[in-house]
């Protein structure tokens, strides 16, 4: 059977609000938020399981995301958020068995990937938003469930003699704990790896002293004290926030998208499928007016202020086409519109990052172009008559593959421009702690020096390529032929190599936690997933539940 | 049709010598070796397939394992070498397409792993043994015949029209330049993301001042100057170099093995197999001897040198067990003999580490050491009573993923102590550029900081446990049993999940080139070697040279 058969034909939808939650729950009292996780075991995303023992699927995921963006955006009193369950003594029993073994293989990978970015987006708020999580662990949590709880900065786990972590992978289902869990139990607690391999192979996983003394958790806490004790927990790391007292936060209403089969629609934003090439084209527009004068104006505007707009719908136009759309295999980023509004936002931007607000609006901006960089789909820009490749903007053409860029010369239109800005060289960094710029750069930092003395000019076509801001530029005679012949030569390669080469060339330069989770575990995961001892007839996964033994080729590769 | 059946039935021996290559030679004029290449088609290493167009198969990759070695080792001399092509237009066309789609998924894995191993022994002359490689492209270099060019420091095109430099995996095959070529790309020699990608998906590759200027070579060289020009920067090369005048090599004599079913024996190297158990014991064995006095007697002594001829058995059993025996997936590593001996090994090796032969074991025995962190079988330490665990010894220990000490109290035997040395901090390191030691307390200065401070001290099995120097430490009633269930436990689960597993668990810390190649581009290679569109029936590797054109699935995953 093809893969494309076994795809779980759900179309995803990332748009939801606390009223409508069947699995999370938001309460918020004074400093600190609790978030707590009841799963609905008839609510699932697709049909063929059920979430017992707060399992999870991608539903329940997209309401987490979701509620992590809101208790950034709309509270911005909150500097605490303790991450607990809200049934009896299980926290999270992680990623549903039986919905990875109906699942075809794209969609648990981009289950995987998803989950992993929510999680890095809950470290992003510890790190970078004074808004930091903590787990209370007040049953036991297993696989996916403490892979969650390791996405928080500090794990309190209840003594009551039962209540345990644990990662039983490998031992029960002979696929690797994939949403970050290996990387952040060896590279952010550090754990010994020694005895990270023992705990990684026990099915029943550590509880007591032994939690602690192997660092898989912070504290362990007698039942009578727990709710008081990760309450004084949660207050004492509320003390060290830098976020404002008494600041009112923006509502993040609902995104309004209009859907047609080959066109998705967002404020800002359209998508335009062709599927005869397998591509789709992200056309950003430009603001439509000036640049609000200050800080309480973009308050006002809330979701409707342009950067934080357009950044929404392209988070929510690449998790669409990361999920329904999977043969579209070309990204092509364009712009349109005039760029000194561009520039406009971008210095207002840059003067008032202290603010609150703007910071989360371009920590926003900068995972979700993250989230460009990490999506399986080849990337390229083409800067044509009208485009207002600036600042922030302009940062995507060095997220992408490839930048092709117009030669005017013969064009009666005007010809496009590229200008830099402050943002491009530190507030949108990439998983490698490097700026889009640092990365390009890295074996030339004289062009970086250049870029940065350039800040300001515009550089048509010449200028850019010269300057090493594009990778071609074709001019009038040549551009249709030459876009059309790559656009058909891409979408003739195998969709597999270009991933694999895709995600070794992107992330040049230093590693850090998160292009150990995405290049490394992510990768050997996705081998594993295919392997007949996890999904074949007699795998792991497949007769996990029926009573049966799986049987394994012995073969190491 | 089962994986097994599928795996290439040539048993793989890795010694061999000059006088038996039949695809490379090596010539030595000054300072300068040439070493070149020119493939025998019909000495292949198994059936069904040519080795044309200086294309490679593993028992190519062995002869050049080989050269390596016997330069560094017999050559003092040698400041330079020269790696080029001794046919016409062609300097290596990668490795053999149909010698690919005959072989197992395991050989693939395992032969793409020992010639990433291979490349970076190359780099490793270059970068620590006063031996620089260049690369003198008097032909073509496609595929991994590039990948070969980019483990040299200084790349030279030959500019004859024709000549070029390419990766063609991902257009023409559907799979990745796997042996360490698109890190090497992006990450040695910081070519531009973007130019990258144009690069690696253009059959032909690149040619002429524009490779010089993507920076895929360092320089073109007019036909009628090639030779002059090569010779000139060799000895440019030479004259930085920190190698004896005038000093003479060791011969690396044919190393002594005797093979039977279940146990294979090396001087001071005993490996026994457990097929039951699909386990490997690796028992090394101290000198049987005094140390030398000096540098002089050990130049005498030459391969029978204890620590060289330790290293040399135990590289030779990883690679044997690698190929040949892929069922047996744990290895347990023991040790017999006199610690005190060991000892003044240790600290003979120390004392003389600035000396050209002593550094050449050191960084061998590094390699080593290295080989069996990146070999895909659980490893083990057992350290019982008679055993030897001492420094350079003691640094194994760290290098499993899990290791057993024997608490004597009951048992009447001396009890078994393990000793640390210099050598445990900073002589041996591992892929991620750390000692053992640091990489297992990265979370645990304070560990690392007592370990120091302990060098020359006896551990006891209590003492050992309390430092963090083994997992754990069972009493004589337990032990047993203990190594029993560990042994049955993890023969019970499943082999790719484990490799998965360890591999992630295993370099926790900074990456680097190397850690990028192994847990990155393998991780990505291997899931891509197992995809449809590249082995499947209509898959591109499967239908190369058939003339027929690869269908693919066209879903992203």
């Amino acid at each position: 059977m093809s893969e494309m058969n076994r795809v779980v034909a759900v179309k995803a939808d990332f748009r939801t609000a606390p009223d409508q939650y069947r699995h999370w729950s938001i309460s918020c009292d004074g400093p600190v938020a609790t978030l707590a996780m009841a799963v609905d075991a008839d609510s699932t995303f697709a049909d063929g399981y059920e979430l017992k023992l707060n399992s999870y699927d991608i539903g329940v995921d997209i309401e987490l995301y979701d509620a992590v963006q809101r208790l950034r955006f709309e509270h911005p009193e909150i500097r605490t958020v303790v991450m607990t369950s809200g049934i009896d003594s299980m926290f999270c029993a992680g990623a549903n068995i039986r919905m990875l073994g109906v699942s075809s293989h794209t969609h648990k990978v981009n289950f995987c990937k998803f989950t992993n970015e929510t999680r890095n987006s809950i470290e992003d708020a510890s790190n970078n938003s004074g808004q930091t999580y903590i787990a209370a662990l007040n049953g036991t949590a297993a696989g996916g469930g403490y892979e969650l709880a390791l996405a928080t900065e500090y794990l309190m786990l209840i003594d009551d003699g039962n209540a345990a972590v644990s990662l039983p992978e490998v031992p029960l289902l002979a696929v690797l704990p994939g949403t970050g869990g290996l990387t952040r139990v060896v590279d952010k607690r550090m754990v010994r790896r020694d005895l990270a391999d023992v705990f990684c192979t026990v099915e029943e996983g550590m509880k007591g002293q032994r939690a602690v003394d192997w660092r898989l958790v912070d504290e362990m806490v007698p039942r009578s004290r727990f709710d008081e004790r990760v309450r004084e927990k949660a207050l004492e790391l509320a003390a060290g926030s830098d976020r404002p007292e008494s600041a009112s936060g923006i509502q993040l209403e609902r995104l309004e998208r209009s859907d047609e089969e080959d066109e998705v629609r967002y404020p800002f934003l359209t998508v335009s499928i062709d599927r005869k090439r397998r591509s789709a084209t992200l056309d950003i527009q430009a603001p439509d007016g000036d640049a609000p004068a200050g800080v309480d104006e973009i308050r006002e505007q809330g979701v409707h202020f342009w950067p934080l707009a357009m950044t929404r719908a392209m988070d929510d136009a690449l998790l669409h086409l990361r999920f329904n759309e999977p043969t579209i295999g070309t990204l092509i980023i364009k712009t349109s519109g005039d760029g000194d509004r561009v520039a406009a936002y971008d210095t207002l931007l840059d003067t008032n990052r202290d603010d609150w607000l703007v910071r989360e609006i371009l920590l926003y901006m900068q995972r979700t172009f993250k989230r460009l960089d990490l999506t399986s789909r080849t990337t390229f820009a083409f800067v044509e008559p009208g485009s207002c490749f600036v600042g922030m903007l302009a940062d995507l053409l060095f997220a992408v593959d490839r930048s092709y860029m117009l030669d005017c010369q013969l064009d009666e239109r005007p010809a496009p421009m590229i200008r830099l800005t402050e943002l491009n060289f530190g507030a949108l960094r990439m998983s490698n702690g490097l700026t889009r710029l640092e990365t390009r750069f890295l074996g030339d930092p004289e062009s970086l020096e250049s870029a940065r003395s350039s800040i300001g000019q515009q550089h048509d076509a010449q200028a850019a390529l010269q300057a090493g801001l594009v990778t071609f530029a074709p001019d009038d005679i040549d551009w249709e032929d030459e876009v059309r012949l790559l656009l058909e030569e891409r979408a003739s390669f195998s969709p597999d190599a270009l991933t694999g080469m895709e995600a070794n060339l992107r992330f040049a330069g230093p590693e850090t936690l998160e292009t150990k989770i995405f290049g490394r575990l992510t990768a050997w995961q996705n081998w594993i997933f295919q392997r007949p001892n996890a999904v074949g007839e007699s795998g792991a996964l497949k007769l996990y539940g029926t009573g049966k033994r799986a049987k394994y080729d012995r073969g190491r590769v």
